[in-house]
């Protein structure tokens, strides 16, 4: 019996309210031997104190020793397997620009590229073209007409765009034309797969048309695509879970995960305070609420490690409004560690809380990476994170007699 | 997506070292109520001091409550699942006496015994014959021809020898010819599968010119077959994470264990001293080093707790010399425990420390079996250890966007 199944016959409907706080990259690294980390520096009474009254543990995002990205990072929290379910590049990076797949559509990354006379790739990045001048020729795309698909171009940043066709009977499984290197010309579109041909022939046409609307660029007059990919099949909270989620992020990127996973985007918060606001409202209308902050990923990348200590308390202070919302289940994690001292993304467990009245007292009361070391749940599967809160918000039945 | 697969994904290369030095059956028992284990009574500064800049945590060589023997042990701590990935009997006493097998080979432990008049067992040790005196019968039996097939025989003690059959079509799965019993004769090698029907032949040819060799013999004058097994097919350290690797060790089964990974054996030491007077002159040539400690494993199979405290301060006085190299990664484990007190392998998990900048520290000060319990790897599976050195070697990319 897989997991999911067990989940789905398990899960059961009541009036219980989980809120899943989600601190980007939260775990951290001392900078200097002997030191403390990010969050054990910070002065966090709130997440302290909720330390003492629930459950804490140490959450590994893939398996040790891993490093996620963004996506896997959270679909591990979500309770879905990062192994096992995969967002492919192209999907992820739609996803990213807040661009919403659906069933029909086959979505990939595009670098434009600058082609000498014969064709040839002579910058690999169109000169890095400013992202307005590149915005401009991503407008001019908008002129290619594939009969029997529709075709949206959408530009990322710089030399970066988003291509997604539309249509029945496409397949992601194409290659990349991007041939890695300079003097050569890019690949055309092929399938990888034999289910993938129409996909490659519309790709093709794409960028056959591409070459014409783009001749007289100077910097980007040609492509290459990477990352072809369909939107993942991934089961939805309502029908794994029985929950109405609710997303409430400020980036693209992380509304986009949480569609994936079918959770309605509510509001259009841009900083902590009015996610907060958010959360108030929608308080009625649905079971679960997914709240991301980015800032404690944003500042570790940056290497900025006092900065990601204030962002890191900044969060603290907003505890106590959600918890005056009486959560059945509050947890605060994160969906990986970024380490400022790294400067990015990193392996190391995440300090995770979870804070419900069926909680198992753990004897900790600070929150911090040392600590949840010692916490209740031990070192746990990330993707086990959602069976504890909705064992904790009693939404599980039985399993067996 | 399998672990494997995940690693080949992921692995990229460095100039970073890393050294895993196995202190075969370090884990202990203390011998009374309230006392402490053999690590825990050793003095052991260096291994404390690198705790406390490390990360310890407790490894479970199988599963829990599982002894393994040597080649489970090892293939576990190289990362190689020991449930998934599996030594035939033949391969690991052929490896564990040096020889080193290929992939037209298969190996079978033999066992001499006496025959009666009628053909049947009389004796299953052959009256436990000493080693001179086997070790010449086995010199006779490399008169048997066999045609198209090269055959070895190697003495390995006692009663006990090692056959190995070389040649094209050959497969291991052919029954034991040991009826476990007296007053009944060998069995005739019999294929166990189909594909084994060549190699079931070779043997009964070889049974019967032994039979002929050793009529003379007064208490080896039968043998009896077990263990048929093929060279396992293992990937290559350098295939899976991209490591050169070198293997360091005195005894020959730990050699053998290492080539079985695609390590290179270096130098021909015969203590821990010219063990790391190799490590030092190999420094330059190999990412990876396996550093194999027999004498934590002897001295607790032979019961002997203070000399296993004894070998552990030796062992942790080594350790120095091989910080003065500056291993990127340096871990101390072993490959199961030995306690004194059960003067055997057991299941009890393996004091682990890895020790590299990148480490998060877990507030231990102390190396020991209580202390590794409360560490920041938790209580995890010996096969995610390379992970683990992967990632604190900074060779591991990012596992999706």
């Amino acid at each position: 019996m897989t997991e999911h199944d067990l989940i789905r016959e398990l899960a059961e409907k009541n009036a219980s309210k989980i809120v899943m706080l989600v601190a980007d990259g939260l775990g951290g690294l001392p900078l200097t031997a002997g030191g403390s980390t990010e969050l054990e520096t910070a002065h966090t009474p709130n997440l302290d104190r909720l330390a003492a009254r629930g459950t804490s543990g140490s959450s590994i995002p893939v398996l040790p020793g891993i490093t996620p990205g963004s996506g896997p990072g959270h679909l591990g929290l979500f309770g879905y397997d990062p192994l096992e379910f995969k967002i492919g590049r192209g999907a992820l990076e739609a996803t990213g620009i807040g661009f919403e797949l659906g069933p029909d559509d086959v979505a990939a990354r595009g670098n434009f590229c600058t082609l000498d006379a014969a064709g040839k790739i002579s910058d690999r990045r169109a000169g890095r073209i400013p992202s307005e001048e590149s915005f401009a020729v991503v407008e001019k795309l908008q002129g290619v007409k594939i009969p029997g698909v529709e075709t949206f171009v959408k530009p990322v940043k710089e030399h970066r765009f988003v291509v997604v066709f539309r249509g029945p009977g496409l397949d992601g499984r194409v290659a990349d034309t991007d041939p890695q290197a300079v003097g050569v010309a890019p690949l055309d579109p092929q399938p990888a797969h034999a289910a993938a041909a129409k996909t490659a022939a519309v790709a093709q046409e794409f960028v056959k048309q591409a070459r014409v609307i783009l001749k007289d660029e100077q910097k980007a007059n040609g492509m290459v695509l990477r990352g072809f990919a369909a939107k993942p099949a991934l089961p939805s909270y309502e029908e794994l879970y029985g929950l109405k989620a609710a997303a409430i992020a400020v980036y693209p990127m992380y509304k986009g995960l949480a569609r994936l996973v079918g959770m309605t985007l509510v509001g259009k918060a841009q900083s902590l305070g009015e996610q907060i606001a958010e959360l108030k409202k929608a308080w009625n209308d649905y079971d679960f609420f997914f709240l991301h902050f980015k800032y404690t990923d944003s500042t570790g990348e940056d290497g900025a490690f006092e900065q990601k200590v204030k962002r890191i308390e900044e969060l603290d202070a907003a505890i106590p409004q959600i918890e005056a919302l009486r959560p059945d289940v509050l947890i605060v994690t994160g969906d990986h560690s970024t380490p400022s001292r790294l400067k990015s993304h990193s392996w190391h467990p995440v300090p995770t809380l979870l804070v419900a009245d069926t909680c198992r007292p753990d004897g900790l009361t600070k929150f911090s990476e040392r600590d949840c070391l010692r916490g209740g749940f031990g070192i746990f599967p990330a993707k086990h994170l959602m069976l504890l809160a909705m064992a904790h918000a009693q939404r599980f039945g039985k399993y067996g007699a």
